[in-house]
């Protein structure tokens, strides 16, 4: 397998911070292409990568999956891509393609486990993992690469291929739309985006904030109604009114609290992770037939759906640049909920560098 | 309100035992249907709530909501029903009519709540609670009586009204059939019940049990592979397998081994309901995108739809008959799991008493 050296910004240990370092690519075989890599979202996951704080990452670590950029150059085979498009790779660059979930366009689901666009085992570059996207240039199969809206702010655009694609997914796939109630839980990277989509999708959007300060802010992404989690009495009037439920909250939170707010026949979807196994009361789903369930991210074709539905809409996360230089110090402002509401690396900042 | 006494079995306190009692019951009114009470089956439901394990008890109690029997009169404007028919009561003897959930057939979730075949407040004879079907006669509306197949053997019918549509609903609502890989969870009167309805749906049925003596139990009942959930390595061959999982296990147990056996897009539906919360861990829900659900008995219609069904697939419950005597001790042998798999009363033991 014959390779280029590029360069990357990674972590050799859980430890350690990030840093520049060289990595491999292949060079673009017959259904590749090239990108060159101009923006780079940054996702909750490259931060709990990095770290191992879920275990098994495999060092070095070059994380980054909301990655927007230009075709530089294509493979002999490819049909669907041209040099100089300008385009999107999410959190998925390959899979079995073979197995019922990849046929139902659900890559996410992969059998034999899809290949995650940073820290799964290469399939070209033996001993090799993949590296995401904090880096100079990525090449992926035309499979999985998504075209960009060309109406939408393309460093806004990164965040939609992780945070954009995971909520607009459950959403999707709970039927959210014209006449239906929605509570989006957690106003940050992903129930920020979560809000923009459900309304534009027509829906009915009351945001739940623990934060009074954000009450404002909530408003000014398009919720219809605002409710402060912490307080009983706010949160009693909406007993029985929520057809569905986003909840994108990471850390502990009561669920009871939130399963009473559905209808009959209601469903809240996990897409936070909390770390703790979140305890559900049998009556909570018992009366009133109701689902505790979760969602995450979307198959290609439904990222390509998401994409469109952005770009008709004018969707886009409201994002800080910053240098790749800083990321460091953007992991440490992200663990305190500093940041509104996605950091997007400027990749120019590690181009130009020795 | 013009009243009649009639003889019933009951409980004046938590930590009393059932004895004989009188009670009233109101005249047939135009809409009304006086039912003879030939047999009712005994419910865990009947000594939770005899024992107040549920709260809010209201004494005298007299349990009772899987009656089967025959009509001895009928109020002037009775259309569907005529004297001599052979009928049952469910749950639900009456509900509100008119919110949304009424008027799509779902009367157990009415919003200003359904009124219980017994504890719920009479809606005719005012301070008094509804009494059950331990008693020798019961009058109720006619839209909330159901039709009883003549085919089946009706003491062995009595237990459909409850554990019957306790499993038939969550089968039908998440589309259990052919082609479809079930899970039974926990052999006792509602999982041996969903057994028989998920096989005549044609679905593929798996039980699961932690008793090595259940096995023979649930082939006989219909089951086409039984699994001990105490050995984790035949856990482990059914993991992903599974569209769907009828959960009726009403003691502490494992939550996340029985999702990781889900399918994409499957569900868990429980309807025992373990006292304590069940602790779900997201990954659970998200990786695979499933739900933690549960079901609460159906609506009339749906009891109806129940009963036709076992008609015509010659479904009845496996039940060992008991004189209204032997209610106590019955109750004892309840609480061991020591029935296969439901009690009923013979009610002609109540009528011969002084």
């Amino acid at each position: 397998m014959s390779t280029v050296q590029v360069k990357a910004y990674g972590t050799e240990a859980a430890d350690a911070s990030l840093n520049q370092m060289a990595i491999s690519r292949r060079k673009p075989l017959a259904h590749d292409v090239e990108i060159d890599i101009i923006y780079c979202g940054v996702c909750h996951s490259d931060l709990h990568t990095a770290r191992n704080e879920w275990h098994g990452t495999i060092y070095p670590c070059v994380p980054g999956h909301e990655i927007v950029g230009r075709i530089v150059s294509v493979g002999d085979h490819v049909h669907k891509f041209k040099v100089g498009d300008t385009v999107g790779v999410g959190c998925i660059v390959d899979s079995c393609r073979e197995c019922q979930y990849c046929k139902e366009g659900l890559e996410q689901f992969c059998e034999p486990g899809m290949t995650g666009t940073y820290g799964s085992p290469d399939k070209y570059i033996p001993n090799q993992q993949t590296y995401g996207g904090y880096s100079e240039r990525i090449v992926v199969d035309e499979n999985y690469i998504l075209r960009i809206p060309s109406n939408l702010d393309l460093a806004a655009t990164a965040p939609l291929l992780c945070a954009g694609i995971t909520t607009y997914s459950p959403l999707r796939h709970w039927n959210v739309g014209h006449g239906k109630s929605v509570g989006i839980v957690g106003i940050g990277g992903l129930g920020h985006m979560g809000i923009k989509i459900a309304k534009a999708m027509g829906a009915h959007v009351v945001a739940f904030t623990t934060s009074q300060s954000k009450f404002d802010e909530a408003q000014r992404l398009g919720a219809d109604e605002v409710v402060l989690s912490k307080d009983p009495e706010q949160m009693k009037k909406y007993r029985g009114k929520l057809h569905f439920i986003l909840d994108a909250v990471s850390a502990e939170h009561d669920i009871n609290a939130y399963m009473s707010l559905l209808r009959v026949d209601g469903s809240l979807a996990l897409v936070g992770a909390p770390e703790q196994p979140l305890p559900v009361a049998a009556f909570s789903v018992i009366v009133g037939r109701k689902s505790f369930a979760g969602s995450m991210i979307g198959g290609i074709a439904e990222t390509q759906e998401m994409l469109d539905f952005c770009g008709e809409h004018n969707i886009v996360s409201d994002i800080e640049m910053i240098n790749i230089d800083n990321i460091n110090e953007a992991y440490e402002r992200l663990l305190k909920g500093d940041v509104k509401y996605r950091f997007v690396i400027d990749m120019a900042s590690l181009k130009n560098k020795q």
